[in-house]
C-alpha cells in the first residue's frame, strides 16, 4: 500500500477499505507516516467526508492504537456518558455517583476545560485532595469497589487520537463531525464500556450552534458506536443558556451537591435525571426510561447517590467533608454583583460569552498549559 | 495572520487575499510554515479550487520567491515556449534555434523526462559535450551572443516551486490544474520573458487525456500569465500518437536535425512551424501568424536556423559536427524490428505505452535519480 495512493483515493471521493484506513492510522501512530501526509489526508476527509463504514474503521483503528480496558469480570453493565461540552455543564459529577448508586458501573475518563467550556477534571480538582491521576490499576480498584471512578486521559488510551488531535489543531481540521466522532468514540470505547449515553449540546453556548449539526453529529456517533458493538443513545439538549446557575469549578461542585441533596436548579436536575434514566436503561438495570427516572429520583431522595459521591471522594483522596460543608471549597476573595440597568425579562443569554468571561477571570484555559483558579466563577441569577 | 485561519478560509471556500497568499508562500519557502500546514492547505486548494485572482497571486508569490532574470537590455523581445509534455515531443530543439535565427530571443530553461514523457535536457545531453548546466552569467552571455540558450532549472529560480513540488509529490496534490499552472508559470516568467507560447497536449500520450481538461488548463495559464503582464498564447495539440517517428533522446536529436534541413516527418514540421509562427507574433517580429509561418519556412530553407543550432551547440560546449553527421550521436548496440502480424491500417496508437516502453528500455526515468541511456529509443514507422 502506498500512502499517496490512499490520499488520492480519498481526494477523489472513493471509499477506502478497512485495511487501508488501519494502515494509515497505524503507520501514523508509529511514526512511519509523516505529519504532512496525514495532514493532506485529514483535509481530504474534511472536504470529501467519509462513509459510515469508513468512519467505523477509522474509529476502530484509533481505538486499537492503544489499550482497551477490560472490565468484563465486573458483575454489571459498564455505562458512561459523554457531553460535547457546554457552559455550566456539570452533569458528570452528579451522574457518576448517582448511576453507580443504582448498580451500574460508570468508568469515567474525562477532559479538562478548553475554550469557553469547562472540564470535569478541573471541577473535581477544586475538591481539596481529589486525585484524578490514577493509574489504570488504581482506576480499576476504585471502580470495582465504588462502582465509579473518575480520571483523566492516560497515555495508553487511543494514542492515535492524541497525535491526530494535535495535528488537526494546527491544520484547520478540528471542527468537523467525522473527525470529532472518531476522536470521541475511540476514547470512550477504550474505557471498556458496554453502553454510552451521548449528551449532544446545541445552541449559543455549544460547539454545534445549530440543531441540524448537532443531530448530524449525534447520528454519526450512534451509528459508529453500534457498528463497534456498543449500545448507544444520544440526547440533543439545549445549551442556549448556562446549565444551572453556576459557572466556575468550585461553584459547580457546590451546585452538584445541591442536586444530590434533592435541591438545586430545575434545568440541571431534569437533565441529570433524564441522562441517568438512559444510562440505567442502556445498562439493562431498568426496562423503560420512566423506570430509570424513578430509580434516579429514589437514589437521590434516600441519600444513596450522595453517599456514593462521598465514597468516591474518599477513594480518590479528596476531603469528604465537602459533601456536608461546601465552605471548605476554594472561595473567591472578590465578589461583585452585576445588575441589569433596566427592569424587564431575559429573552436570550449570550451563553458562550458567559463561559468566556469565566475563562478570562481565570476559571478556564485559553491555552492547554494555562493553570486554572478553582475559586473563580459566575452565578447567573436569572 | 495565523496559518490555521488561512487554511480554514480556503477549506471553507472563501477567497484569500493577495497578502494572505504571499504570507503562506513566503513563510513556507523560508521554513517558518511547516510541511504539514502547507500539505493541508494544498489539499484544500485541490478540492476547493482557486479564483483567478488567487491563482495569479499564488503564481506571483512563487515567482517572487527567487531570482527573476532581467534581459530588458537585450534589443528584441524575449519569448519562450512551454509544452505540457508528450511522447516524441522534441519541438524545443527546433524552435530555440529557429526563432532565434529570426531575431527573437529564446531564453529556455527546461526539465528532464519524468514518467512516460521525455525531457529537453536529456535530449540535448545526447549531443556529445553539450553542457546544460550553465551559470546565470553564462546563460546570459550565450543568450546575448546567440539569441538563444538552453539550460536546466537553477536553484535561484522559484525555490518555492521546488519545495512545493516535492511536497505535492508525496501528498496526492500533483495532477490538478491550479497547482500545475502556478508551478509552470512561475518558473517560465522567472526566465525574464515578455511572452510565452503554450503547447498544451491532449490525448493518450499526454498528462491531460481529455480535450476539456487541456482547454481548462490552457485558459488558466493564459489568464494567469496575462494578469502578470505577459503576452500569452496557448495551442491545444494532439498527443494521441508520438510526435514525429522517433522516441528516445539521440534519435530525437537526429529527427530535429532533419526538420532543420527542411525534411523530417510532416506532423513534427507542421507543429514546429505553427509554434514558431506564434512565437514570432507574440515577439512582435511579425504582424500575423501566416507571416510568422512564412518567416519560419524561409529560415529553414536558407539554412539560417541550422546555422543557429550549430552556433548554440558550439557556445554550450557540444560537438558541432553532429549538425552535419548524425553518426556521432550515441547509437544503440542492439536493434530489433517489430512488424505487425497482420496486414491492415493503424487506427489508434497506445501512445503513453510507447513512451513507457522507451523508459523501460533505459531511455527515460522511473525515478528522478535514474540515469538515462541516450542511445535508447523506438522508431514508429507507421
Amino acid at each position: 500500500m502506498h500512502v499517496t495512493d490512499l490520499i488520492r483515493k480519498k481526494r477523489d471521493g472513493r471509499e477506502l477499505q478497512r485495511a487501508e484506513i488501519e494502515f494509515l492510522v497505524d503507520g501514523y501512530t508509529r511514526g512511519r507516516i509523516p505529519d504532512y501526509q496525514m495532514a493532506a489526508f485529514l483535509m481530504a476527509v474534511v472536504l470529501r467526508l467519509m462513509t459510515r463504514a469508513e468512519l467505523a474503521a477509522l474509529t476502530e483503528s484509533m481505538l486499537n492504537s492503544g489499550k482497551i480496558m477490560d472490565f468484563s469480570s465486573l458483575p454489571a453493565a459498564k455505562v458512561d456518558k459523554h457531553s460535547t461540552g457546554g457552559v455550566g455543564d456539570k452533569t458528570s459529577l452528579v451522574l457518576a455517583p448517582l448511576v453507580a448508586a443504582g448498580g451500574v458501573y460508570v468508568p469515567m475518563i474525562s477532559g479538562r476545560g478548553l475554550g469557553h467550556t469547562g472540564g470535569t477534571l478541573d471541577k473535581l480538582e477544586s475538591i481539596p485532595g481529589f486525585n484524578v491521576n490514577l493509574s489504570t490499576t488504581e482506576f480499576r480498584r476504585v471502580l470495582a469497589e465504588c462502582g465509579t471512578a473518575m480520571i483523566g486521559q492516560t497515555p495508553e488510551i487511543a494514542p492515535a487520537d492524541k497525535k491526530l488531535y494535535a495535528l488537526r489543531d494546527v491544520t484547520g481540521t478540528v471542527e468537523r463531525p467525522y473527525l470529532i466522532c472518531a476522536s470521541i468514540m475511540s476514547k470512550k470505547i477504550a474505557e471498556g464500556i458496554d453502553a454510552l449515553v451521548l449528551d449532544v449540546k446545541t445552541g449559543s453556548g455549544a460547539f454545534m450552534k445549530s440543531q441540524e449539526d448537532a443531530v448530524f453529529l449525534a447520528e454519526l456517533m450512534v451509528e459508529t458506536g453500534q457498528r463497534l458493538g456498543k449500545r448507544i443513545a444520544a440526547l440533543i439538549t439545549d445549551m442556549s443558556q448556562p446549565l444551572g446557575h453556576a459557572v466556575g469549578n468550585a461553584l459547580e461542585v457546590a451546585e452538584c451537591l445541591e442536586i444530590l441533596d434533592g435541591k438545586g436548579p430545575h434545568d440541571l436536575r431534569e437533565l441529570c435525571l433524564t441522562l441517568a434514566a438512559w444510562m440505567f436503561l442502556l445498562g439493562h438495570r431498568v426496562k423503560t426510561v420512566d423506570e430509570g427516572r424513578s430509580l434516579a429520583q429514589e437514589l437521590i431522595a434516600n441519600g444513596q447517590a450522595k453517599e456514593k459521591f462521598r465514597q468516591l471522594i474518599r477513594l480518590q483522596g479528596g476531603n469528604v467533608k465537602v459533601v456536608d460543608d461546601i465552605s471548605i471549597l476554594p472561595k473567591a476573595k472578590q465578589h461583585m454583583e452585576l445588575a441589569s440597568a433596566d427592569s424587564g425579562y431575559v429573552t436570550a443569554i449570550m451563553c458562550e460569552q458567559i463561559g468566556t468571561a469565566s475563562v478570562l477571570l481565570g476559571g478556564g484555559r485559553e491555552r492547554k498549559e494555562d493553570n486554572v483558579d478553582p475559586a473563580v466563577g459566575i452565578i447567573v441569577h436569572k
